[in-house]
């Protein structure tokens, strides 16, 4: 059995986006068996009336909720009673296997550095959300989390984790690993991407060399390397380049009732391009490089991302990843991360 | 009469495109003087069989071409007999009052500082693209050029030459100027956003505070300041989301003769929201902070996109925005930019 902890707080659907997605995933899973965390009086709420599998089910009941707008740190050191603590505190003490959560980003970082540690050799653990691609193959973006500012060591680990990580997760032989800059030459980019090229270019992983932002949707990288800051913009970029065209194409599609019309035969195809956009879809972002199996959702999430995190966690758990990504970085040997970071 | 120089080497399409350009603008600008700058033989050859008042166009012969593949201060140095040196030259000598191209960005960057120098008071000029908006008002992102590792100091000031830009050349009374950044509140981002945030707010400008990359096309800002590399990220990243998503809704829209028949009287709609997302439209990049007026066309400018930077360039003097920008320089006093930079 795979023990996963979902956290019913903090998202902007709590708590009925986690309870029913929780539910979903428990009848798709037999394999599982699942802790909701938060205020028991609303989870009871969210699940009265709805049939589940009550041995496989169990509450814990959490009434300290960490919003977006407290200090991550802070919050996680003074509200024992949140979520984020308890749950993580079950993963800790080898009570539960995985923790999935849709609340505070800065939190839930927070909250697996402070309670369950980096992994022996990571100096950073990092965010990478899966972004969809043209070819099919979704892209893993790292680091997206708390890494704004880096030195080549950070990179260097990112771009390790990320290569284990797909192959122990996704069974991606060779990933391509490719370092986000401004050009595809190696001499071209800021100080960071300058210096880290050339670490790069002789690290045990597929190095491709530099990928511009205008084609991280191309399918050309499977894991594409960068510090938080950069990661931030070119992710939301891309989320609200999409959106704006997509905007503009429902403005010019109902400008007369003919087109109207029209775009409402298409719109089976219109909702397909939608889907493949849809980051939601593609699933929760994992938090590698802590001593444990951590997926944080979009804030917006709906039941159906949240039960595709929760698959997202089984799958790592079964794949036993962290231990293969840990692997990844002792096996890569002290030298490149001996003093550093 | 406003005399532009068109360089007519290093793009994608030249000479044609850059020729085919100005022989648009002369036409339809008769206060227009232009200077074609290039291989005269090439020149003579796009000329050949095309009407045109020949009293107003003239060939400045340049037989040497920088490419995107040398190292451009070198190249800017070595080569005297370019389009970009000796276009600038006449920039630099008052015989012509601009510089448009769709050459190498660096190259041009690095002509113009050598040749036309720095603004009193500017420490790092800076190439500024717009983008198209979903509200209409295209949106400038300053830096998208070379300024890949900035101090607060320069982001100040790409601020005050932002602003000073839209009110000079658009008649923007109080241009909204926002700091790209990866969260809307103040203490979000990474150092440089971090220190530069409460100048920013100091400053003589409309400062609105941060605005996240997602929302670039939203409109709600009329300059984004920004280092170059986040600058080049997010404006690649758009320009990326834009392409891969125009190619989901063709595969989606001809997935079956039925959708691609109505794709196809869809067509007008669809080729609408094309033109909306597309920079060319928009026109080419100014640099600001020269002693000049140099504007900076895509690569794969066409002959449409080139009359278009004429225009601009045309515009640019008439309202003698260098001087209007370096007076907003001047005024801002020397407090904040004093020894630094």
């Amino acid at each position: 059995m795979v023990r996963v902890v979902v956290d019913a707080t903090g998202g902007d659907f709590c708590p009925q986006a986690p309870v029913e997605g929780a539910l979903k995933a428990l009848e798709a899973e037999q394999g599982l068996l699942l802790t909701l965390a938060g205020p028991e009086g609303e989870i009871k709420q969210a699940l009265a009336g709805k049939a589940y599998d009550a041995g496989r089910l169990a509450i814990l009941d959490c009434p300290e909720t960490i919003t977006n707008h407290e200090h991550p740190a802070t919050a996680i050191r003074r509200k024992r009673g949140s979520a984020i603590v308890q749950g993580m505190g079950l993963v800790k003490s080898g009570q539960a296997d995985a923790f999935v959560s849709t609340g505070s980003t800065g939190a839930v970082l927070s909250g697996a550095m402070l309670l369950l540690g980096r992994m022996e050799g990571v100096s950073r653990p990092a965010l990478m959300p899966m972004l969809p691609t043209v070819g099919g193959r979704p892209v893993i973006l790292i680091d997206c989390g708390a890494n704004v500012d880096c030195k080549p060591i950070h990179l260097q680990q990112f771009a390790l984790m990320g290569s284990a990580y797909l192959q122990a997760m996704e069974g991606v032989e060779q990933p391509r690993v490719a370092l986000l800059n401004i050009g595809a030459e190696a001499e071209k980019g800021n100080e960071l991407t300058k210096a880290v090229y050339p670490l790069l270019d002789q690290m045990p992983i597929h190095f491709t060399g530099n990928i511009e932002a205008r084609d991280i949707l191309s399918g050309q990288a499977d894991v594409i390397v960068t510090d938080a800051f950069a990661g931030n913009i070119a992710m939301k970029a891309t989320e609200g380049a999409a959106g704006a065209l997509m905007q503009m194409l429902k403005q010019e599609m109902t400008a007369n009732p003919w087109y109207s019309l029209l775009a409402a035969m298409l719109k089976p195809a219109l909702r397909r391009v939608k889907n493949r956009m849809d980051y939601e879809k593609v699933g929760g972002a994992p938090l590698i490089g802590v001593k444990g199996c951590v997926f944080k959702g979009h804030g917006s999430s709906h039941a159906g991302a949240v039960e595709r995190m929760i698959d997202q966690a089984v799958r790592y758990v079964q794949r036993d990843v962290t231990s293969r990504v840990a692997g990844a970085i002792d096996s890569a040997g002290v030298a490149w991360h001996r003093g550093e970071g």
